[in-house]
């Protein structure tokens, strides 16, 4: 039974008019298109023999016993956000059900071989990201805080999950299914548009970018717009004008495909009558090494500091979140350049700005890597999401690769 | 019965303990307590002898008969805004009240002298400012767009206005009132810094700016703000921000006192993760002169097509309104002046950023003067809004002076 690639643009297009609608795809986890969805896939690969089990956080695993219990693991999450596109997370996920024929289809191999469906990737409905992969890694802290997210009817996070058997305190239970992990592959669309602009279907992932998030807030004065001489004002949101345009400096003086965002900027009292008091704006960075996100960190402050007191305002910055770099194992990168150079020609290494399950895994100490594949126009999170058929199939292609070199080392040894 | 201008300050105390609490004044046109305060102005003037009448608009007016019909108009506003300041509309009408009660004393004045309290100045409560004053001035022309405002919770302004025996159909026969209107007098705190910084308690008010006021919306590419580079961004912030900066050199070009105010952008999708796609953001420009106006309109929208270019995104301009700048009576300005050198010593004339019942008056035809007294730190609509207690009393002698040279003049055949 050889690996066939179209079929899973076959599946992906099944999925798609299966769990989507006129305004793109609809899997929200935690809800009946989400569950549809896991049914679906049971049936994918239900010819595999593999066992179907759910963890305590909500995974769906799939387990094909090797001779020896050392495991490869294939993910990706069958989870979308509401009107999302049909590749984000069931790509990996369909294409890792096409590798696990194609390895059934052999025999026993010889390490067990697991595809995981993580639960609720996206956080679309409660904000908490990469939930069923973070309970996993064991890096889930903030039960807690989870505990009081309501979605936007009211429903809780604990009522939601409950309905799916999950329970946040014994979620960390999932750490376990980690125990016997060797490896972990992951293969997600760009999401971005750096493979398009160099007319390359696939891309070996360094890792994912360091985040600093911060909320600034500029404080000046409320005062009429139309009594106030220009030379006696205090306008918080020169501060945040000055700073949304210093960062594309920021971000060019620190190079190595530093990105800074400011992604909004909310200013009180916000109407057309008065010079701004209060302006809260938001600041994305981020850097695929952690001494240049810090320093691009302080560059910004710096630059803030300066535009206060050329304004005679206030600056306070707060930081929401923040990650450090993350960054996949040597090897594994070797062996997906390998697969993406036999399946493509060439290949090339790009970090990953979106944070995806695969750096909680490796955050987990499991070797981890990741390819990507052409986004058109680099969109995602929108039904216009989209990659070219022919590009689809390579990936999968690549991926097969990827596991059956994994696979081998795995066997020889190699990995956790 | 000479002037008093020390029970000016006692009747201002009188009246924030009456209509106010701790958040500042509440006397939002349309409520009891705006109700509250009409039925005490009555009581300030009832020892006058002049005769009370409401108009079709709600405007309350005192009328103190002269030997002539012709009129001479002082006026104010005793509504103001939720938790506004102590002073802002009232001082006028209760200085006025003070005027009319020294007029009152010295028997039957040479032309009838009317104390007029406009309804609604504020607009706080349905957003349209000068209800009464346009209404008299027969610049009221927006009734269908009136007749469908609600407020905050959800009561239509004509079922407001109703309580008070106001009707939308027949308020613009408040029109002839006007009709034997021979002068109008307004006395008003600055609600800016320029009196204060120039450590003067007085000033005569030029006229009011004219003003434009457009929404101007900047469409760029929402785009991942980890995956995409810098270089492939469309940020629509970024146009934003070249203007809220560029604006003030715009006003600086122009010169003549012209003031230029971005009051607040909105940004969409406005989460942290994304470029921003589109920014909505607000100008108020105003000068005292028609056509730098039009030049610094025209100014702001040629760099804004600069920066549109700049950083490949669109911008599209929406004039939200605009009215013409309204200059005072020559004649009037000079009595002005005069009275405040007597009571002050020095007389400083400048422009006013905001609208007043005035310049609806002004617009209407009539001959029409105003007088700033000092604001501290030049706030209101906020319960910090202050004057110093011997700028009140001086602000009150100067309005008695001007009124008495104004009755003079209409009585000798000026005015119109």
């Amino acid at each position: 039974m050889a690996l066939d690639p179209k079929r899973t643009v076959a599946e992906l297009k099944e999925l798609r008019e299966l769990t989507g609608d006129d305004s793109g795809a609809q899997r929200v986890a935690w809800t009946d298109t989400w569950q549809r969805a896991r049914e679906w896939l049971q049936g994918l690969v239900a010819s595999t023999g593999a066992e179907e089990t759910f963890d305590a956080a909500g995974n769906q695993w799939f387990t094909l016993r090797g001779e020896s219990e050392h495991a490869v693991l294939v993910g990706g999450h069958l989870d979308s956000v509401p009107n999302g596109g049909w590749l984000d997370g069931c790509l990996n996920v369909i294409a890792g059900a096409e590798v696990l024929r194609r390895i059934a289809g052999e025999g026993t191999p010889p390490v067990t071989v697991r595809l995981v469906n993580w639960a609720d990737e996206e956080g679309a409905r409660f904000g908490r990201s990469l939930f069923g992969s973070s309970a996993a890694a064991g890096s889930m802290v903030d039960q807690d805080e989870l505990r009081g997210l309501k979605d936007a009817e009211g429903r809780s996070l604990p009522d939601a999950i409950g309905a799916y058997g999950v329970d946040l305190d014994s979620a960390l239970h999932a750490r376990s299914e980690l125990d016997s992990a060797a490896a972990y592959l992951e293969l997600h669309i760009e999401q971005g548009p750096v493979l398009e602009s160099l007319d390359l279907p696939l891309g070996v992932v360094l890792g994912t970018f360091g985040v600093e998030r911060h909320r600034i807030t500029w404080r000046g004065q409320a005062a009429h717009a139309g009594s106030t001489p220009m030379d006696k004002r205090r306008d918080a949101l020169a501060g945040a004008a000055k700073l949304a345009l210093e960062i594309r400096d920021v971000a060019g003086r620190t190079g190595g495909g530093a990105v800074c965002t400011s992604g909004g900027v909310v200013c009180k009292p916000g109407i057309v009558t008065s010079v701004v008091e209060t302006a809260e704006q938001l600041l994305d960075q981020r850097h695929l090494d952690a001494a240049n996100l810090a320093a691009m960190l302080a560059d910004a402050k710096t630059a803030s500091e300066r535009f206060a007191e050329e304004e005679s305002i206030d600056v306070e910055w707060e930081r929401i979140w923040s990650i450090d770099p993350i960054l996949f194992d040597d090897t594994l990168l070797g062996f997906c350049e390998e697969a993406i150079e036999e399946v493509a020609g060439t290949a090339h290494r790009l970090p990953s700005g979106p944070l995806h399950d695969a750096a909680e895994i490796s955050r987990a100490g499991v070797p981890t890597a990741m390819l990507f594949v052409q986004s058109l126009r680099g969109l995602s999170h929108t039904k216009l999401e989209d990659t070219k058929e022919e590009h689809l199939e390579l990936a999968t292609a690549a991926l097969d690769r990827l596991a059956s070199k994994t696979i081998a080392w795995v066997a020889a040894g190699g990995g956790r």
